[in-house]
């Protein structure tokens, strides 16, 4: 596997710091959010006196309690629909493993989370990328261009809505049209909904979990990590209505054991977590997204959509790469001592060439931070060697 | 994947528990040993308000621990030789997937750990088992009957010591013995070590890391589940002296983003645990050991090694078939309201017809429960309509 454009700018980071610049991240997604407090007692609170094995579909009450928090959203399941995982990453790994075969290829629109390139290695499938463009906000790319790809090996379609990177927030009209597509073609459509607590500005999320007729279709990753700020505890699930994979999926969870015990009991707790929690916590984003997002197109040759969800953003800057403009930032640039840490896009993107002018941030700073970013960022770019116009 | 012999016993335990009787469980590993307060201390004090990512390779100061405690036993480490994992499991996974090609073959002696079928499964790799036997207490299999399997395509041997299911502890020689074989035809040699505390009669734990020149070759998977009782912390780590897996590793690594925080902050503390824990423990299992070993040898028809280490014996019995045996055992019998659950040993073979007379049991109850579980297994044999002659 390749080593992904953010991992190799790591060493640069460490050495600007060195040399006593500040660095702000808007490179990674871990939110400084705190997590809800009623999650934390959870884990200061655990009475077992020996440290033992769940089951490796998970807890029966936590399984239980997670069924109420999905039909909250109207998803209609019983607990026997949710596979724990360790993390949403082994939902994807799963799903991989248990729908699709090796030499087998899967559709996502690019740019797309760049690990799902690292799981799809794993299990030996090909990804194959639709390009979805800043110009309209990312939004899905026409129905025709999943046409052109399928293929008889074409097994499933992956989407992530609200997006990572891009932040856009599938409408239903969108699901739809999905849907449509899968069931012609027989097709899984899998719903990485790591960022559904984080929509924004009244917008309603929809899953494939909310159309009929997807039942053996839809496979839904979910996580713990952003929804309460709890990426360490490594807990995910996988959920579908589909009993033949949640069978074989059940297999695998069976090899590695069980997910971690603590984190269930933390993440049992955590559904009771009050609204106000998620309501102060979409107003701080909301804020933050409107800084960052005003802040940007405001720089001569800077475009960004404003995404309707997740944390993130892709800007396109008016650069001639973004790697190397990442990399300067952090080697050659600081002003008021501060630089920034941003993410090339282009290790977003399956196919080679793509995103080379776009940069994905993640809004997980304070205010007086993203201020900071902003005016670094419109000053690097007025002396950028590799300016280009936009 | 095929699922376990053990698996498929299940239904027949839930309803033997459902007619009222009571299951003595000697199929699982799941120690019912106190974690120790040292450990379940640290959880109860987190301090953190955000429960983030960790490093993708585990907490600097949970490894820099970690080789403290590696360093005690002369394995001679930095903390740059250590990749944490998600369990033990997932140190085995990555050594498959790095060491590994798709279509590569790896030996394990046989009978053994039956997930690394699964893992291999996982990874496409063959595994070629080498028939160790019950007459000599199931030492290793002489290295001619390795090189008979070795060929082109043979990657790596696996061992485990001392042994799950068999519960032998491997001796100098033969480590010394695996080591020229290995170095001879430039093979891994993966050591499991997850039992590396619970060795017995003052034997001395030999590991491949403990043996000059294998640097490049010596690939070790821990755990903290058996040596603190903490099998739902999922928390095991790879080590290798080998820099090219170690870079490989941690890209499999990054991928899954990181290992479960409160699970390291833990187990970083449980390096502490004073010696006096470990003493108590091997003092209990020794008893317990004898207990089963003595009791099983005194049935008429029964033979059972005596293992140096682990807390698993696999004993031959007078029977037909051991899946046949444990099922009967469950959906027929029982002495004074009284059954046992036992793991029939053909789950452990990767050889078809092998270990058919065969069953491993763990001796994780307390001597009572022991004791009524070898009455039941006495009385059983007498009245079992498929008994054979030993």
């Amino acid at each position: 596997m390749p080593a992904s454009p953010i991992r190799k700018l790591a060493p640069f980071a460490d050495s600007a710091k060195k040399n006593g610049k500040k660095v702000l991240h808007l490179n990674i997604g871990q939110p400084d959010i705190e997590t809800p407090e009623v999650m934390l007692n959870a884990i200061k609170n655990i009475d077992f006196k020996v440290w033992a094995y769940t089951p490796s579909q998970g807890n029966a009450s936590y399984r239980e309690k997670l069924t109420s928090y999905y039909n909250n959203l109207n998803y209609n399941l019983s607990p026997d629909n949710i596979l724990i995982t360790t993390g949403g990453s082994e939902a994807i790994t799963i799903a991989m493993q248990t729908c699709l075969n090796p030499g087998d290829e899967i559709i996502i629109p690019e740019p797309f989370y760049a690990n799902y390139n690292g799981f799809a290695c794993m299990a030996d499938i090909q990804v194959k990328p639709i390009l979805s463009s800043i110009e309209n906000g990312f939004a899905l790319p026409a129905i025709s261009e999943f046409e052109k790809v399928i293929g008889p090996r074409t097994k499933a379609i992956a989407i992530c809505s609200p997006n990572n990177p891009t932040g856009y927030l599938y409408s239903r009209k969108e699901i739809e049209d999905l849907k449509e597509l899968c069931l012609q073609h027989d097709l899984f459509l899998f719903s990485d909904e790591a960022y559904r607590d984080f929509c924004y500005d009244g917008n309603e999320f929809i899953s494939p979990m909310h159309l009929d007729g997807l039942e053996e279709h839809a496979i839904v990753f979910d996580t713990v990590s952003k929804r309460y700020s709890a990426c360490g505890a490594r807990l995910g699930c996988l959920i579908t209505k589909n009993k033949e994979i949640l069978e074989a999926g059940l297999k695998f969870a069976q090899a590695r054991l069980s997910p971690p015990a603590v984190a269930q009991i933390a993440a049992e707790a955590a559904v009771d977590t009050p609204k106000s929690y998620f309501d102060n916590v979409i107003a701080e984003y909301t804020k933050r997204r409107n800084i960052l997002v005003e802040g940007l197109n405001k720089i001569p040759g800077v475009y960004c959509p404003t995404p309707g969800g997740a944390f993130y953003v892709v800007a396109k800057l008016p650069i001639d790469n973004a790697d190397k403009f990442c990399q300067w930032m952090l080697e050659e640039f600081s002003y008021k001592n501060n630089t920034v840490m941003m993410a090339p896009a282009t290790g977003f993107y399956g196919t080679v060439g793509q995103g080379e002018q776009e940069v994905r941030m993640a809004y997980v700073l304070h205010q007086e931070d993203l201020e900071q970013a902003l005016e670094c960022i419109e000053k690097g770019l007025e002396i950028y060697p590799g300016r280009t116009e936009a």
